[in-house]
């Protein structure tokens, strides 16, 4: 087992990485204060993994709520759900809320705990390759809204996070790819010699060798705690974090959520982002090619979807977070390694690009 | 115009108190960055105010929301229409909430600008006595859930507090009378010679007399800003502000939300944790009679329900935020200004008060 630590002062917290961690109840119990424990997750995870975790708390009032499985479930009225439980259960601010669970059980699970009685403690583990390397890193917690993704949350910093690599081999082929995407990104924005590592491992990844598995989750968020650690609150460098998101999120949202999983359009935003570069001469082809190929050894999509037209991803890409002023920013390249934020592009390029990747 | 400043680090605030602030424009503008503005507000309040605060905004992008009136109408769908709101209008991560209204508005403004895109800045307008003595300081945002009051909701704190006298020519006696329960409170629990003065000057302030409501205004601002600069997280000290809470609070849901006002439950509260303090031998009986008296002079109700038996108060108490494994914390008195927070107290005291209080 490897430990990581995200260095956030008084909030900063440990990732713990390696194989056959929900076996080891002191990795739990030693981040839980009070006496009560809620675990949150979802009907996909509870049969394969909720026993084992709620073996490991007998001594603690332990209680679980089990939610639907999916993106199209992460809104406030399902959110309601978890405080329902907490409240049915008498739990007060003394509690230790789990999430046990993808991305979706994460953010809820996370929200919630910055929500109740205005906040409690609460602890990860990511059951996904995706939740491992991303969302279990930087504290973003949220939920959507019909009229945008991740629209209602809080910055809100869980206990600790075990990111056990057995979990992955339950996962299922798609899901394994999605989580490689943001594993991509690590290398693409700031660690080039992580580039090529990957360029060489991708075999390996796929089929799930877990040293090398193990290896490119804490290097994802060693790389990703680094860049948290200098921005816990967006305010600068850390929207680099977000290469490929607005156009990712721009086909999530217009293909309606759980269709494309986050990674497929984040694959395909990433290499958006890396064309927009190379039309504006900031990088050579030869890269956007070598993104392409990593993507594509990784079993990810690199076109956008048949249905939607650039009309509809302007117009979608227009009520994004990074939107300031009216003006769309993006995460653009200079480099492997090197992301840069910037609305200062040709808005024709722009247009170019979403052409360029129809069908 | 007084200015008072809550000093949180770089989170402090202004607060300014005086007569016709709602006409100065750049009270407003100098605490507003962007360009939108969503002002969030009701149906009682908008048709006296709301025109007022709109056209001071001219040169914004200004939008507003209204909502039900009512403490029954504090929950999550209710909120969910704020987010409709600034989703509606496509605002950004840079639009400035206001909430014009009382306590209700208030807190759930707050909550919403605290979960809007993780965090957008809001200012507090508020136009009861009791919001500008007490809601409106401090940061507590929160909506109701129907198993307890203020459940779900964050810690965040406004860009500026406007507390303008003149809104509370239009408030009901009986909303000013529910004011003054918060305003007495400052003075039982850490200031006697405020609680001397209130009990001087508690016709003036029934009269509406604007320099004696703006005094009292000030110092309950004050003290409340004293004990949250001290402990904005309540670990410790800032638990004080809860006197009469924890009792109130069983009032308000056993009676259902609305039905009660939030300083008529308090004021029984407060006397019910003097009767307790007073069994315990801790004060003697002279001081339980000036509070009483005061309490009384100001309008409020010093017993409690017909409908509540002691037990129904045992058990929605002990769903309260203070109870920390299994045991109820109160607020209690060594003395008027000394408030203290225990469990070291006598149970079969507490049933004692909550029976002498049933009609």
């Amino acid at each position: 087992m490897n430990t990581l630590t995200v260095s956030l002062a008084e909030r900063s917290y440990p990732i713990y990485v390696g194989d056959d961690l929900l076996s080891h109840a002191e990795l739990l119990t030693k981040h839980i204060k009070g006496k009560e424990v809620l675990i949150v997750t979802n009907t996909t995870i509870a049969p394969l993994y909720l026993q084992q975790v709620s073996e490991q708390l007998a001594d603690y009032r332990c209680k679980s709520v089990i939610l639907p499985d999916g993106e199209e479930f992460k809104n406030l009225e399902i959110l309601n759900q978890i405080f329902d439980a907490l409240l049915e259960n008498h739990f007060s601010r003394q509690v230790t809320m789990i999430a046990l669970g993808g991305g979706v059980i994460g953010d809820m699970t996370g929200f919630a705990a910055a929500s109740y009685q205005r906040g409690v403690p609460f602890i990860q583990i990511p059951t996904t390759l995706l939740s491992q390397v991303d969302s279990s890193v930087g504290g973003k917690t949220a939920v959507n809204h019909a009229l945008g993704k991740n629209m209602i949350g809080a910055f809100y910093q869980p206990q600790c996070v075990i990111a056990d690599t057995n979990t992955l081999n339950t996962l299922e082929d798609r899901q394994l790819s999605s989580g490689l995407a943001e594993v991509i990104k690590y290398g693409i924005i700031n660690d080039p010699e992580f580039f090529s590592w990957l360029e060489d491992n991708m075999p390996a990844l796929r089929q799930r060798k877990p040293s090398v598995l193990a290896e490119a989750i804490e290097r994802s968020c060693q790389d990703k705690a680094d860049i948290v650690a200098e921005d816990e609150l967006e305010q600068g460098v850390r929207a680099v974090l977000n290469l490929g998101h607005t156009f990712g999120h721009a086909i999530e949202t217009g293909m309606g959520y759980g269709n494309w999983l986050h990674g497929e359009a984040i694959s395909v935003g990433m290499l958006m982002a890396a064309d927009l570069s190379q039309r504006m001469d900031w990088i050579d082809n030869a890269i956007v090619e070598r993104i392409k190929n990593l993507l594509l050894a990784a079993g990810l999509p690199v076109t956008s979807p048949e249905e939607m037209s650039s009309e509809q991803f302007m117009s979608l890409m227009s009520v994004d977070k990074k939107v300031q002023d009216g003006r769309i920013r993006l995460i653009l390249l200079k480099d492997i390694g090197q992301a840069i934020i910037s609305d200062d592009y040709d808005a024709d390029k722009l247009v170019a690009t979403l052409k360029a990747f129809q069908h």
